[in-house]
């Protein structure tokens, strides 16, 4: 509704909260890789759903871990936000990424993947189907990125295959950094192509991890830039020292 | 320097702390009204100096208050960061002030003044030449804007007046606050015109004041969006209401 220079939206939504484990479990890599499974095929099957309802455009999928990182409510679990729109974001992401296909005819996640498993030194661990690796310009400090290595747009494509071995590379992701990092807050965030939209070529879904060991402040705030003090092949390379039992 | 799909960028810069009083205070609105004057002048006159530098294209000043905004010094202080590059959202907030000009013929800011003190509600306190407001569409609870109520894009040109007159409205912006939610953390960002550039008819330039009452959380990050509880229009409400002697 207008009201002089500004107006008013009116929006939908839908909002739910994934609860990880009937236990009072805290930390997701403490659940048995089945129960991680479970969550991830949750995840899918609430897309799957709320995909049929047309006014929804984008579905967000989102963990807060710790105070620090936002959390309220200590019991491991996830969120999904469904938006009536895309989101800037989103929209500047995949817009990227399509200005990156059309001058190189090549998904830049693909690019990033071959260029980092060439390099070698930002890799953190992989299984046959999925990489986490400590991406080449990252905001803060730790911050890691989890992508399928094979191509593909959309999270809920998945087959079973591929949720298990997510559940493991995920589970051991987690482990590493908890270990690496002394159990930090951290955001989870889920980046997948919208509902609508032809976005097969260019965009690859991943999911990004940020720990919360610093501050966004003035500086961020009135840039949009980040100041990340640890390089994230030092980054790799503490979380690839990380020994753990083999799962 | 190139690095397969990668670039490393060389970057020049300057990075100045403003200490704000010699003696060990803590907040800037318990200095002598002379003494914030002092501070505005001295950041009027750093951005004179360092415009001369011509590799410099930005100037940003701000201020962290409190550890949780990322203040990692006690005493009353202030930052200058000089860039060699306009930031992405320095660039992204006069891109919007173009277009709503070359709609309108008006600037955003003297139409958002206009409408505000039309519409009265979301107006904290004014003075002969400045006004702070609780902006209509407000990321952060308690978010307010200081603007001069009269048409300029670059800070550095206010006369000994207008000074005069932005240090005894901050003064009490920043008291009102500080009484009102107990002393918050906060962030502080000048915005202003760019070094280079043709700036002059569709950007004003203005301060804005952020609490730290909320926390970037895995929503935030993921759309860009952000969750904000309180109506400007009840901040305001709550800010104009705080009881101080006059100054």
């Amino acid at each position: 509704m207008a009201d002089g220079i500004y107006d008013r939206l009116n929006g939908i939504g839908v909002h739910e909260v994934i609860i990880e484990s009937p236990d009072h479990a805290t930390d997701l890599d403490s659940l048995p890789l089945q129960n991680i499974e479970d969550c991830l095929q949750a995840f899918q099957s609430r897309i799957l759903d709320l995909k049929k309802n047309t006014r929804l455009h984008y579905i967000l999928i989102f963990k807060n871990h710790g105070e620090a990182a936002g959390a309220t409510l200590e019991h491991t679990h996830s969120q999904l936000i469904a938006l009536p729109i895309v989101p800037e974001l989103v929209s500047d992401e995949l817009a990227g990424a399509r200005r990156f296909f059309e001058t190189r005819n090549l998904c830049i996640f693909c690019a990033i993947i071959a260029q980092d498993k060439k390099d070698g030194n930002r890799v953190v661990i992989e299984n046959d189907r999925f990489l986490t690796l400590c991406p080449y310009a990252p905001r803060f400090p730790f911050e890691m990125w989890l992508l399928p290595k094979f191509h593909s747009a959309r999270f809920e494509d998945m087959d079973a295959e591929d949720i298990a071995q997510l559940a493991r590379l995920l589970k051991e992701t987690l482990l590493r950094m908890r270990r690496a990092l002394d159990g930090p807050p951290f955001n989870l965030v889920l980046h997948t192509s919208p509902v609508n939209g032809n976005h097969g070529k260019h965009y690859h879904w991943h999911i990004e991890i940020m720990p919360k060991l610093t501050k966004m402040a003035g500086f961020e705030q009135g840039t949009g830039f980040y100041i990340n003090p640890v390089f994230p092949e030092s980054a790799a390379e503490t979380l690839r020292n990380i020994k753990i039992q083999s799962s």
